[in-house]
């Protein structure tokens, strides 16, 4: 009988979509509330943390990643969370019910500190972004990162750029004051929010092979370099079908198909998972924020010879009402006007746009073709010349 | 000097970008209230309807459609519209200010009919759309065209399907009595959108190719079979990348293409028009409707083997509030698993997913690639598995 493995506490059970009984009826042991410690690749076994061995002939690794906690003093207080786990969402929220925070400090400009910044806004609490870097969501164009910044300053959230914590102690007006490099703010509730890292330890243990990127390598079947062992989601890298490299992201999106993919191939079929092009979106008050592909430092770094512009159209008709202000950024490589990377921000479409430019990453396709993709074209969903196709037809110019 | 010609009305001279005298400064001389009447290709000449000869070296057609109109007794009525020009869109909205309609009948359930009862009903008229066919938007699947019938339920527009005119009179308790195959209806207006049809008799009487679709052949610089003449836009064929036929599709991004691709080479560049997908979309209320590519009879006609699924799936996350349902169908090739056609019903996100396929379209995807294709996932703008990949996964247990 299949087993699942998993350390989940009793409180998140009812998140598992079924109970151990009901999976069990379908043939598959859930053992909760058990960890696994260490895996012996030859006697092909895990020793789990209840003292029992589990012998296995394909092992499937899904040990996802934990959120980054910078070792400075304070961090344990109560008041400072991270917010990676569903348990971690509601410790947040009934901190904030029960404790009437009136401040809040979000350590780290990424998707989740400007995702919650929303979060905190419609609770009415006062809400400060602190960065290392010097803009929110530095993936972004810095163009693009201003209108998140304006975007934030209109909802009254405040950024302060190249602001690194160094300690959190008891406060006076509010229960925390965080030290920085760039001076020291209250607040009653701080959400650390500066990254993740893959859970790799059982892994490197086992002797499998890491990828550069500290996840485990997994090959197109999500296969690890140890017999019968596979590897999937956050944990293991992904190929990136435009900078040809095996990288780290972790992203439910990616996770699913990786687990589909072994699954397929675990059950008889036969199945490779094609990679990704790194599309990503986060919803910031009223922006949509996307991007794929690569930029341009990325892009050097792959070997291409990138050029890149960033125009701003309107996602619906110019005739429509609306707020429809749309920005587009592309990258492309100049020896053979292939598309490598595109950005978008604006209240409605930025996504969309993504999500197509996506699919000709994907294909690996010219510029001068995308200037002249065929689109569903009609006022209240797009001009007649989409922002895509200006984009594509400004960059050409430059190539 | 380059010329302008075209019958253009006094009325209409403010709906050109620019005023003659703003062309004529920047060389273009742009002649208005006069039509061309006849081509000379031997000459290299065209008769004005002034009585003048203008001679050319280059001539670009771009001549449109006429909308069609049944020769049934009463057409030429007051009240009994058409909607193909701005001008007709001003006559229709002065009749409606000024003569109180209270009931509006709709001769048409395509694109102009359906959009048409959306601006009708806002103005709180009756209204009422007749087809000869037994459904509306009857290029879009029949459980998508129920899902549109359904939407004009709710709208209180009524739909009386296998219903032709015969002809119109004068009414008793409305200005118009509309006689049908089905019956006698009275309305203050009634709408004919029937359809277009390319005005190509300057190419005809010139001895020019015409496609079999009954517009003017062009080839994939615009060229028509006319030594020096241009085609553009609605009044020729466009190339289908997925029937791999010329096709006729007036719709006015692929006229803004054609146009580009004309000027282009005309002016000594060098560019080939790539074709379309034959990307299409329409706003009916608060739904949108997208389709691309061809539909099973097409495809059989086009020598595919066409199987599809209809799925019903949500445009955004499941857990994010708001009316979410997506319907998506896909078409593909049974021998080969390519991708032939696509079309999306809902109140969001319908179009977007059509204009990601339009270009998976483009590049010849398979099914395979599709149901794993990157998006920018994030809860607010799709689910983990997008509607696409449910539809092109179970698309793929039926090849």
């Amino acid at each position: 009988m299949p087993y699942y493995i998993g350390d989940v506490i009793k409180d998140e059970k009812r998140l598992v979509a079924r109970t151990p009984e009901k999976f069990r009826e379908t043939g598959v042991d859930v053992r909760l509330e058990v960890r696994a410690e260490e895996i012996d690749k030859d006697k092909k076994t895990v020793r789990l943390s209840d003292g029992t061995i589990a012998p296995y002939d394909i092992l499937v690794l899904g040990t996802g990643t934990t959120a980054v906690v910078p070792k400075v003093p304070g961090v344990e207080l109560e008041g400072v969370f991270i917010l990676k786990t569903l348990p971690d969402a509601i410790r947040i929220k009934a901190y904030l019910r029960e404790k009437r925070c009136r401040k809040a400090i979000i350590v780290g400009a990424g998707f989740i500190g400007l995702e919650m910044c929303e979060a905190l806004r419609t609770l009415e609490i006062d809400t400060q972004v602190i960065d290392l870097v010097s803009r929110p969501a530095m993936r972004w164009d810095p163009e693009f990162s201003n209108t998140i910044l304006e975007e934030l300053t209109r909802q009254k959230v405040t950024f302060l750029p190249n602001t690194g914590m160094t300690s959190i102690v008891e406060g006076k007006d509010h229960r925390l004051r965080l030290k920085t490099n760039n001076g020291e703010m209250e607040a009653d509730m701080i959400l650390i929010a500066i990254g993740v890292r893959p859970n790799a330890k059982l892994a490197v243990d086992a002797g499998l092979q890491i990828g550069k990127s500290g996840a485990i390598q997994v090959d197109f079947s999500q296969r690890t370099s140890g017999e019968g062992i596979y590897a999937v989601g956050d944990c293991c890298e992904v190929y990136h079908r435009v900078s040809r490299k095996w990288v780290h992201i972790p992203l439910g999106d990616i996770a699913n198909k990786q687990g589909r993919v072994a699954g397929l191939n675990i059950g008889g079929g036969s199945m490779i998972f094609p990679g990704v092009v790194g599309a990503q979106s986060f919803k910031i008050f009223n922006l949509g924020a996307a991007a794929a592909g690569i930029d341009e430092t990325e892009a050097k770094n792959s070997g291409y010879h990138p050029v890149s512009t960033v125009i701003w159209g309107n996602a619906i008709a110019r005739s429509m009402p609306g707020e429809k202000r749309l920005g587009i950024k592309l990258v492309a490589d100049r020896a053979t006007g292939m598309l490598l990377g595109a950005q978008a921000v604006g209240t409605t479409g930025a996504v969309e746009r993504i999500n197509t430019l996506s699919c000709a990453l994907w294909n690996g396709m010219g510029l001068d073709e995308i200037a002249y993709l065929d689109f569903a074209y009609s006022p209240p969903f797009s001009p007649a010349w989409d922002p895509i196709h200006i984009a594509a037809q400004e960059l050409i110019r430059k190539l």
